[in-house]
């Protein structure tokens, strides 16, 4: 038996999330089916962060356990060549075989889009959340400091199925600006379901004028979800990067 | 009577290309559709390019002539607020009644993507061709600098319905890399059918060493199609600017 690795990429647009459900595409499905006619076999493919419909991935994490003996080179260029246009085995290789995506991640890197203009950005619209408003960034990354380092996010966590543990850690949260795009990076050691998009949504409110950065601090100490801000679009948000 | 220009983004992807065909998704016809709806008749939509299937567009022009007497801003956020999120009026304003974005048109600038490197580009798919081998710029500068001036370019037209002139005027033919992309800009009077994607396959012929610089300077001499390169995919190119 062997573990292989793999960092995938792919446009989100099109599918119902990372997870596999039953006759929806998804990204998990459309590997372990492709992965399928390779191995011949249904291999259990598991991801690092289960992105929601509709989010990217430049740098997910998956890992899935085989017997059969292919060369991961070769496997790799045999599963890109069955991939759609819109999914990529960006680089796959031997892990040691009880490597969890998951649960040994070190911190995940997420970066969230923003373009902010009168005219929508056509040839973006898939990767940002088009603000038709002014929006400061200055501001924002006030509020943004106040929500780095080991807190309870409950606040931010849209229900659901809500954890235990609702405490993590923010490593760092940058506002950039990029032209007409602002850029929000977060890196953490794990994240609530729709936490990150829940912390920009907050953050716009600040950008925009309508809240100031120390309710963002009142927010986050409520643990209460409706004391923050709304959720930000699905389709601004990008999965970067998972440590280990 | 006015005549209102406005300046046409678009993400081509999703489209039978720029020209109103009955039954399919065009530009042109979605943006006669949509206008219809506001000025309550249907407008003559003439654009200054007609872009194909999958052809993209940040600076198409368009005009139509209406008596409605509606304020070029007020029309052009009615417009946007029903168009697709793939095409948007980027500027609307008056222009003079005989204004024609074709025949008015001193000069056209197109942007040809090219992205190289093993793995597929899911986030760029739609906006470039994914070029998986070597493909070096200093040889395809080369060859650009011979096809640049006024010249006979039927080795670089598509048949099917063509033109009794086939000189051109190239200001300008740009090779410059950014990254794993690779950019071909293209200024001219004027183009023929598909010349400018036949423009760029030609020169990756030069580009990944299959043929020389001063190849290209017999194919443009041929006169005959069969002379030059193939034709580079729809999906790379983009209509960045025309200039009157």
């Amino acid at each position: 038996m062997r573990c292989i690795r793999m960092r995938v990429q792919y446009d989100g647009t099109n599918y119902h999330g990372w997870q596999e459900q039953p006759g929806l595409a998804t990204i998990q499905g459309t590997l372990i089916e492709r992965l399928a006619t390779i191995l011949g076999e249904r291999p259990a493919v598991e991801g690092a962060g289960r992105t929601d419909a509709g989010v990217h991935a430049m740098g997910q994490v998956a890992a899935f356990r085989t017997d059969r003996a292919i060369e991961a080179a070769r496997l790799q260029a045999a599963l890109n060549s069955r991939l759609p246009a819109d999914i990529a085995a960006a680089e796959m290789a031997e892990a040691p075989l009880h490597f969890h995506p998951s649960s040994d991640a070190a911190g995940k890197h997420y970066r969230y889009r923003i373009y902010r203009g009168p005219i929508k950005p056509v040839l973006q619209d898939r990767f940002v959340w088009h603000w038709h408003r002014p929006l400061e960034a200055e501001p924002m990354r006030a509020a943004a400091r106040l929500l780095v380092g080991r807190h309870d996010f409950r606040s931010f966590e849209t229900g659901g199925s809500p954890r235990e543990n609702t405490e993590r850690e923010i490593f760092r949260l940058n506002v950039t600006e990029t032209g007409r795009e602002l850029h929000v990076d977060v890196e953490g050691d794990g994240f609530l379901y729709r936490m990150v998009r829940n912390l920009v949504g907050t953050l716009t409110e600040v950008g925009r004028g309508h809240r100031t950065p120390e309710w963002v601090a009142e927010a986050l100490e409520a643990r209460d979800r409706a004391a923050a801000g709304p959720c930000a679009p699905a389709k601004g948000l990008c999965l970067m990067e998972v440590r280990y």
